[in-house]
């Protein structure tokens, strides 16, 4: 079995490999210039800040169906610990064990390979147990900061949150930006909201992994058209789930990562930022979603916030 | 034993409990207002990023000496498994445990009591093994942006890097806030630079931690005076180490933290900022600083970015 | 509200606050004497071995319901690693993360406190963040080792696996000892058969928790009366659950860890144990279930084997 | 590079490939029969028990030489929590993160593999991330029951502890049986000490690692010809290390736990052990050193225990 020629005619029209240069380890990154960020700090008028991860604790959105990406296990080691006698200053310490994809995350480009491959052509064999990823790691994605733009295409389409059974496509994402009342251009980080996080946010942690609404097959040629940086959602699959073509499993992923080299976000939060952006009248702001430099590592979680 | 009348007498000076009302949980991050923020954006020049994180490994900057602050260990869980069969994409995923504290990181207000005291006033015993800290945990900072200033000390006295028994003071501060040719004012966010880092990044970790140079009992009072809405170094221990008075132990953390309600980071990579803001002749710049939502926890990772 | 009288009464029977002195650390463990292991050890006949612990992984017994008791997570940080050069001997290594008590396991004294008292009349406050269980930690419990007796109570009564609403009383065991064809006695370790792991084993791990047989609390004073240095049996909350009195809850832990001062555990799987019993004719053996010595811990992994 | 002739010589005259079928992936623990235990619980005389593991704990046996394996941490998750409201039964949790080869422990015959092979002649790729081991994982090793015998090399050579430089040989061994007073027999696990362990229990964690006596390359060919089935001792490394050939790392392990299929096991603390065995004049007896059975594992903590 092998991915159907569909997925490949994609492949070749948004695959970017060699683009930046063979070493290159950062992918659609490179879009964003000093210029662009220079640029993207005049969105900034008010200085209202919205975060938008979703707390890090032992309930967060993993069930178990993903063997080993487990919630945050959070525990003190250190309590109002007098460590240098009685009386003296106390300190309380904590230690996490998590997986690094389990809650608001970036994937790393090695998060997924396809055919053998991975994000520049370099073979799945260079991902190992022992330091993991040797290339593209997700420490080499060293600053994630640029203009980000919410297509709020729940509430462009005049619905609180998309059906499980809708794929988002370029159509969709229009008209989103249309309501945005901006161009999506080169160096943007692109934040699409489905409005699927409110069903984790109501209790229901099953509902909300699947069935799930998310991006289309059809979307990845459009956010190479408008050379943008990064894609973050609401969703814990990201992509349409289960997939729009029958057996063919995280195509978004695979054009995403390894064709396009293009950094991919999950379970952002995006709930307040549609109000904030609705409040506002508009939806370009600021954007940090710095990734922790877990050395060789996959994914990693991380605390965005955008900044209007 | 009990904490020394001069700690109370400074205490007294900058204590802010009741500042912000009764059922505060964020402190000197209540200066940090949309207004200020909006005009921290302005800082932004030539749009140049300076992430300010320690790689996140192994062989990070804990030695065994705190107990229970566990470097990062990563390991992969997944890796190119074909998880919907042979053929399809192929996912790898990891895992991490760690010490909250212990790579480059924000205390938690609540990281440190004294007194049987945390941050306004609530008792020590509000910390506990099941869910953590009740009040002041790092998830209540919700986001912390603001305008950075390097007080980059180590240059403004003309050297690499302090001695291990410099006790950084407020004249040292106000040396290098002439250097830095703007005055630190309400809201910022202040880092002071020692240069100390460099021993760690030599490949020294034991030296790295102590001795170390750092914060002097009588900076909090200059940081309250100036209305500084958190502080961070390039050190492990934040404050000079071992003390300046023989017995007190830590007792900037526990004005910073519980008196003031002002959060503090540790083993903030400062060295590529320095070069940067020596080459543009400014040392103010929008920073971005997001804690990881752990919920209840007393500190956490945290991956800076400066944005000139 | 505190617990009622009808439980204080049993408490004050079984009570062994001081027997063995007022620093000892492991109750009716010290019941165990050479002796006792010495004519243990002629239980051996066949030697067959009969292991009874579940396999420790992700999907073990846990569901998520007790908070950071985490089913372990198994990960490998090394595979066939070249540590000394191509072409050397390559290693493997592993890490894993789990809850003390997530699987097969025994609770240390220490597990349970009531009325702010632990085992041996200590304060409940001597279990701290740092260092665990100051008195009576698993690793005090340096041999578990003794007679083994299976009162195969599911067998006797004439079911597969008893309901989830039977309590098993004194009258359930004297049954099922009858079947043993033993009499109890002083230091031996006995494991109580319901057949509710069987719920487990066929993979619903919801049912198997809750509801769910137990030892009722009548049966602590028969343990007490035949001298029991411990026991187990094989299901999640070793007693009915939920309990027998209403609001009553977890009095058969308070009894035996907190009063006898005597360890018990939960999670065994004895399904096999049972047809090697009925096909040998008898049910006692030696007994090996050492604790894993987890300085200061509550509870410990066991491996368990009878060797009959 | 590859494994000298030398080395291929010793691995032709011990290997146990197909000796216990194809699909074998126990290795000589095959020798531990039903009879070969009945037997061994006949060594039974006084039942004084000697545990033979070494405490639990952060400063544990481990430096961080070894990449991943780290000591256990231990912490609390719940403290006296009243779960089911004030006043009632109050609970104590705990987790632990550890490496699986970190302390007192079993290696799997996976734990290493040399030119691509692993015990039986499985692939070494047949270890994978998702899920481990698929043959021969600890799991595998369901009950390590039967005689032991300690070889006290260092007592019948007049040593408290041997240097750093002695390789244990085939001769030593036999000084150290005809102490023992007892032959060394089909299915017999056997315990070598050195006292290497008491440079770590003085305090010195990086002398008790290396240099470090330990095991010859001549000694896999001994325990071949005797059908030994497993083999423990109180070192870091188990053979001598540095190695006595240039260049050819860890050769015992690739014998014993490739060629031969046998379970090798280190960090025993064997002090006590000899103590008891001086004492009582015999240093034979029932042995229970049961394997947690993590799935598809290389190794794993064990509470061996020794039954007098």
């Amino acid at each position: 079995m092998s991915l159907p020629a569909a997925f490949h005619d994609i492949a070749k029209r948004v695959n970017n490999w060699g683009r930046w240069g063979a070493d290159d380890e950062i992918g659609t990154l490179n879009l964003i210039t000093d210029e662009v960020v220079a640029r993207a700090a005049t969105e900034v008028r008010t200085g209202r800040r919205v975060p938008l991860a979703l707390p890090l604790r032992q309930d967060g959105v993993q069930t178990g169906l993903i063997p080993g990406r487990v919630n945050p296990l959070h525990s003190m080691v250190q309590i109002n610990q007098e460590i240098f006698g009685p009386g003296t200053v106390a300190c309380s310490d904590d230690t996490v064990t998590m997986g690094l994809q389990a809650a608001t995350h970036w994937d790393a480009l090695t998060h997924v390979s396809h055919s053998g491959r991975l994000y520049n052509g370099r073979p799945a064999g260079t991902i190992t147990p022992h330091g993991g990823a040797e290339f593209s790691g997700i420490d080499k994605a060293r600053h994630v900061v640029s203009r980000g733009v919410l297509l709020d295409v729940a509430r462009a389409l005049g619905r609180d949150r998309l059906d499980g059974s809708h794929a988002v496509t370029p159509e969709d994402l229009e008209a989103a930006e249309e309501l945005a009342g901006t161009r999506v251009r080169t160096g943007d980080i692109v934040l699409v909201r489905t409005g699927q996080v409110q069903v984790y946010l109501a209790g229901d942690r099953e509902a909300y992994g699947y069935p799930s609404p998310g991006l289309s097959v059809r979307t990845p040629e459009w956010f190479h058209a408008r050379e943008v940086a990064a894609v973050a959602n609401d969703t814990l699959t990201f992509e349409i789930f289960p997939p729009e073509v029958e057996d063919l499993w995280l195509p978004v992923h695979a054009l995403h990562l390894v064709e396009m080299g293009m950094l991919q976000g999950q379970n952002w939060n995006l709930e307040k930022l549609s109000t904030a952006c609705g409040e506002e009248g508009r939806y370009a702001f600021l954007l940090s979603a710095m990734p922790e430099p877990f050395v060789g590592a996959t994914g990693t979680p991380v605390a965005p916030v955008a900044i209007l």
